[in-house]
């Protein structure tokens, strides 16, 4: 293990190889892979040599797809760029400086007595993520939930976007989004997921009850089976010529208007 | 003048020069001089060669300057890829697509009985300026007004963060904010100015009244003559360990409490 540090790693020729915000690179394939069994949430990317042959890279790379870890490739030089050494045996593991929460630990003690949290499956843009955090933050949200592989890894970009919320709010990193949502079902949220489609208004939501909200990517939206683990699908009005708004301008609109009824 | 076309012109080592989307570049002094005279609020931004020595050169850039129009310095070559041609005697006008508004031909035709106005004084980040026009025309805002020489121009990216609505709000540029904000004051609108520092929340203003919505960059906010054209500085509570939100997101906020009372 290197010694705690925060930069974004570069390669020799100074392109940025991935700007997690970082304390440390585990590298070895049976530490890595022991990383995998006992800590697999604090893994925010894992990097691999080209010629995976090896039986313990292809279980680490096995392993790492089923917790729906991001796996990218790199030259052996990389490697060794990252891990601060050349013994890395073709593979280390970014672990983020950030402290991610279990869900059930942020039930059990809620900032809110009717807890509201922010859903975010498959956000890509570290800018859009960065300001819903931040928003989040700023109406004391219970957690922002991320979700799996996919979506923006939480970078250096959405630390910055975040205005520094990051290290305010809790976060939580799930990697079954259907199953989250059933679980804060069982424990009474009403599950609500903004889409563009829906006909029910926003500000016919009773956001004073435990809420979560999702808010899907601003092509794709949210996946069929998480979809329908939602409780209400809501739009947010449209006057103009435009469909929609930026994601996160829809996040605010939403967060404040469960705001505005809390506080009301 | 070169035939219309879409795209930001680049130097020859590829770097990109501005990336404003034009119709047209005027070049010569004489030509650029009387547009400076006729049409001002129609050119991006002026380019000149370094050396401006030369009388009219100097009276453009006076003028240029008067009319709050950024200049730009540029190598010859550079002006020439812009011009066409070699005969743009060192200074070059670039005019934006995109089509201006007087503020008196807005309020003569408003597309509201009661109009909204969205105002964005020096606002620099084209994310943010797009994002706001989106959600401007999403509640059907009468006009988005930028203000002179600071801030960012139309540009390509503007337009992508607009998701297009940049072809659908009236955009309206003006050179003095304050004589601006007097002006729909003596029209009887109410100038809402949104301050961090302000006590009166937000949800207390009735915005079904005509109004003019001012947002402030996010660092500066807004200067103190037109601060003091401001009938109501609001603010946005902030519950969380966060000051307050990125700008775009704030401009949803607002504008969609303006949409929930004029729908309510």
């Amino acid at each position: 293990m290197k010694p705690p540090e925060k930069r974004g790693a570069k390669s020799g020729s100074g392109e940025l190889l991935f700007d997690v915000v970082m304390d440390k690179v585990v590298y070895g394939r049976n530490a890595v892979l022991e990383l995998l069994a006992s800590d697999p949430e604090k893994i925010e990317k894992i990097y691999m040599q080209f010629n995976t042959g090896h039986n313990k890279l292809k279980e680490i790379l096995i392993t790492a797809k089923r917790s729906r870890i991001p796996v990218g490739k790199a030259r052996l030089e990389k490697l060794g760029e990252m891990a601060g050494t050349t013994k890395h045996q073709g593979v280390c593991a970014l672990i983020s400086s950030v402290r991610y929460y279990r869900l059930e630990d942020i039930l059990q003690k809620p900032r809110n007595t009717n807890p509201l949290i922010v859903i975010l499956p498959g956000l890509n843009d570290p800018h859009n993520v960065g300001a819903i955090i931040r928003t989040a933050e700023a109406v004391a949200a219970d957690a922002v939930v991320l979700t799996g592989s996919k979506g923006a890894p939480v970078s250096a970009a959405v630390h910055k976007a975040s205005a520094g919320a990051v290290s305010h709010i809790r976060l939580c990193k799930v990697r079954n989004l259907a199953a989250c949502l059933r679980m804060l079902r069982e424990k009474s949220f009403q599950v609500v997921a903004a889409d563009m489609h829906a006909e029910k208004n926003y500000t016919d939501i009773d956001f004073r009850l435990p809420s979560a909200l999702v808010m899907g990517s601003e092509g794709k939206g949210i996946e069929p089976q998480s979809r329908e683990q939602c409780d209400f699908l809501v739009r947010i009005p449209m006057a103009g010529c435009v469909e929609s708004l930026n994601v996160s301008v829809s996040a605010g609109v939403l967060l404040y208007e469960a705001m505005r009824q809390r506080l009301g």
